[in-house]
């Protein structure tokens, strides 16, 4: 099955969604986007035409991905004639039912994972959520899925927006408690990089093991004298001081239920 | 080289550096430790005699690794006659100078790692931190450093209770974002380990990039409709609701500068 793809929106999603399509053996017919250069960049990538402009969106697409900023859709989706193919989008917290009044095909196809543009993401490990006004696009998105991906499952729209919290807490706070961290450092000698090796054994021990089981360091074990020192010694960047506390305190509560 | 050491402390630490120490040729004469099944455990696997008697402690050690808990210094290691060989503690927080008063030669030796016993872990990748009261031991814990890990250095106490608390947020407050993570897909049909891709690719892409640059979400994006979506969802669980907020602007406000 190979089929004709259009992308809305050329950012991080959409380079590694129609990378991974592309090299699955689909075509991506092209590519638009509000800035020439960004469509041009992608469209290079994946052998397809591009577009700035709504009105000379292709009608020839059998799916269009939806890839712009959520906030974006009701400035550009009434300006695009989807003549009812099915049209996608791929955010985790927009209902499925957003997209009701610009075709009468529509789904959703959320892969969870955070994509950089700098970073190649292999896809095949990537899970994909999907959902659909009926059957047939359901089924049509299920296959879609499960060509580049090894783990593709049905998931409505509010299990989704639960499921895009969940990867809030668990990848871009986590990615600012890094950033936190190295802040930390600053009036040390020490760098940033030293903290590499735990930050990605921290990562690799959830992998097979429950996080509740493998919690180290003073607030898990009830350390109240190491606790306090560490809260004294942020005593002079006042949020520093405020998250430790607040988290310290939410890991013990957590501990005894 | 080849040395004798004793570990006072049988838990998650002393057992991967027993065990690297072991490995490297070392000689570990004996395991202390309270629980006598705990020190017999590691004894066992790094060929060590082992009590639970602090005055049955050998006195023919090179080096004495204290890694019980912080919080049971004082109540161990007075009852420990150490006849002033090197006694080095591993805690992140502890100032070198609380050993002072057990021995003539102190030091310390801080590998920044998180360890829990299911795990193996490769020495080679874990950074150690050192200080010793004198440059003849602090050049021995180098040495035996340098042999079981590729990333060594001298750090004094005040900059390595920074590195400490930098590494609770790195791991332990990481780590608690990964069980609070889980905890929000309790409602759905969706299972933890859906989140575990994600999490391996947050970690790993800083292991190149600094974390301020790969930053993804709705908070770095500004997207209030989103946060604001969010926000509503978690109104039954207030704690979820309030880290969600505060981290949110934290991310915001790192971001204007």
């Amino acid at each position: 099955m190979s089929l004709n793809f259009c992308f809305i929106g050329a950012g991080n999603l959409a380079t590694h969604l129609a990378n991974a399509l592309f090299f699955k053996g689909h075509r991506i017919v092209q590519v638009y986007s509000r800035t020439a250069d960004s469509a041009r960049e992608l469209a290079k990538k994946v052998d397809a035409e591009f577009t700035n402009r709504t009105d000379d969106v292709t009608v020839y697409a059998d799916v269009y991905f939806i890839t712009i900023k959520d906030s974006a859709f009701d400035e550009v989706l009434p300006k695009i004639a989807f003549n009812n193919r099915l049209v996608v989008h791929c955010a985790g917290s927009v209902r499925m039912a957003e997209l009701e009044s610009f075709s009468g095909n529509f789904g959703v196809f959320y892969p969870l994972q955070t994509f950089s543009k700098q970073r190649r993401v292999d896809f095949k490990n990537v899970p994909v959520f999907v959902e659909a006004n009926n059957h047939a696009n359901e089924q049509m998105l299920l296959d879609i899925a499960a060509g580049i991906s090894g783990k593709v499952a049905l998931l409505d729209s509010e299990s989704r927006e639960r499921l895009h919290i969940a990867a809030v807490f668990a990848c871009n706070f986590v990615n600012h408690f890094y950033h936190l961290a190295g802040n930390i450092l600053d009036s040390t000698s020490v760098d940033f990089d030293v903290l590499r090796p735990l930050i990605l054994e921290t990562a690799q021990k959830v992998q097979t093991f429950e996080p509740e089981n493998v919690q180290t360091g003073p607030a898990v074990r009830f350390d109240k004298n190491i606790i306090s020192q560490h809260l004294a010694k942020l005593s002079d960047t006042p949020e520093y001081q405020k998250l430790y506390e607040t988290i310290s305190k939410s890991i013990f509560d957590h501990q005894k239920k």
